[in-house]
């Protein structure tokens, strides 16, 4: 996959998936070099200490003089006014890539705000995670058999998105690229309606009357149900109003299947209900044996 | 725990959950011997040649002319007769039970068919399962550190009572006693909402027009929230028709939630979003401690 060739690579954030990437692109020998800059010392003196890091900057600007590849990777709030810094002053820069959950909402200020830069600005989105965050809690091998969508448009330099490719491929990671709207809806339909569905169930057990037995009678089932619901609440916060639009048309349209099933329930129908559930566990088991075929490296 | 007594233990069904209960009794010495009927002939036969049980029983009554303790462990949709065959011919059983995870609807019709015999049966729900069914699945170690819920009252044998608690503890579990009511009210919440709202998601996601992206990018949380959407569909419609009126009183206060939850988003409420987001996040990581330490016998 490698053509040996190495690259200075910079972070602006450098928390979970910044520290993640970092580590990986070392471990694959893809970076020859990896500075960082974030707003919180410690975790730059930490990035650093566990040798995730080689130089921290002082400024986003001073990383961008020194570096091929630059990484934002900072919270989603952060994200745009960071961009638009790295956008006006790339230095030597060749491409400028971030990680946000959200990219329409992003991309569309950017652009609007720096439009030079904008064509060596490849969006992109690594479809992996953790319920823990900061850099402490990175790991080379997040990115591993993992997707990563990418969301050029026909403004992108070919050859910035060719470099992002590469990065994410040296890191484990399967590259596809979408339109920024298809990854928005994708993503609020997979992920975000999902968040919003385990925060709201646990609110409204957390409210019950019955409160007590509740949590001391749930078990497995309801621990992986809820598991996301453990996840940052600012991230969530942020990644919810980020992309508003298309969450509230995905969580309209699970709340009518959801009243559907809710109307077989009160009419005691049965046969309906079984078609549902059965329709559904058998797209579930078609999707849990290709996730985990995927993970075995498998596609 | 245990005084060395040992019991003859019958089955009727013997599925995941009776084939799981009846390794645990015979590896803890509680079960002098198995017995068990089933109406599937070839669940019988695995059963036997796996040593789960010592003899098959040709029907319910001639079961019941041999067995201390009787364990009905078939699916809920044929509880009811069987209940209340099982309760108009106890044989010589000193306590006869269940493992229906809905309770008030099967102990409202058992009482009236079967009064006379009411007060041996001790109806019984076990809080452990897997997505997997059948004898072959069955596991000694299913109970162990998990919590089963009895349901008696004030007309319930004491004596009955007792010899179920003994054969759980024999079990690995750890019995808690409720009322009917409120043992329907908590698993509504902690697992019949849950699983009908996996349903519900993984039934939109499967419709919609970009089904094909959806699961190709979803990832480990939409496993993982997704993971009771492949429970046995029939055995799902079976409890949502029983536990009905509580399912949907769960549901109701779930969408008053998501719906404050929404107008939030819709409204672009930050601060009211994240203070949601940041108490069920907290009753949530309190709730997987308590589970976690539970689950090392540590409670």
């Amino acid at each position: 996959m490698s053509d040996g060739t190495q690259y200075s690579v910079g972070f602006v954030g450098i928390g979970l998936i910044g520290g993640s990437l970092a580590r990986a692109l070392k471990n694959s020998g893809f970076a020859s070099s990896v500075s960082a800059w974030d707003r919180d010392a410690d975790a730059l003196e930490q990035a650093l200490k566990l040798g995730i890091i080689d130089t921290a900057s002082g400024s986003v600007a001073a990383l961008m003089q020194t570096v091929n590849i630059a990484v934002l990777a900072t919270p989603t709030i952060a994200c745009e006014s960071l961009i638009i810094d790295m956008l006006k002053e790339p230095g030597i820069a060749q491409c400028i890539t971030d990680v946000a959950s959200v990219k329409g909402d992003l991309y569309r200020r950017v652009v609007d705000a720096a439009p030079a830069g904008a064509a060596i600005y490849v969006p992109g989105h690594p479809i992996a995670g953790s319920e823990r965050s900061g850099v402490a809690a990175s790991d080379a091998a997040l990115f591993e058999h993992h997707r990563v969508i990418l969301t050029p448009d026909s403004n992108t330099d070919p050859l910035a998105l060719g470099l992002v490719q590469k990065m994410w491929a040296a890191a484990g990671a399967t590259v596809q690229c979408m339109g920024v709207e298809e990854h928005d809806n994708v993503l609020a339909a997979t992920s975000h309606l999902p968040h919003v569905l385990a925060y709201a169930l646990v609110d409204a057990l957390a409210q019950s009357p019955i409160r007590d037995d509740i949590f001391r009678f749930a078990a497995g089932g309801f621990r992986d149900f809820t598991r996301i619901a453990s996840s940052d609440p600012v991230m969530w916060r942020d990644i919810s109003l980020a992309n508003r639009d298309a969450l509230l048309s995905s969580l309209d349209g699970f709340c009518d299947h959801l009243n559907t099933l809710r109307s077989f329930i009160a009419a005691r129908d049965g046969e309906a209900l079984e078609n549902i559930f059965r329709s559904s566990k058998s797209a579930r088991d078609e999707f849990a044996r290709d996730l985990a075929m995927r993970e075995r490296g498998e596609t």
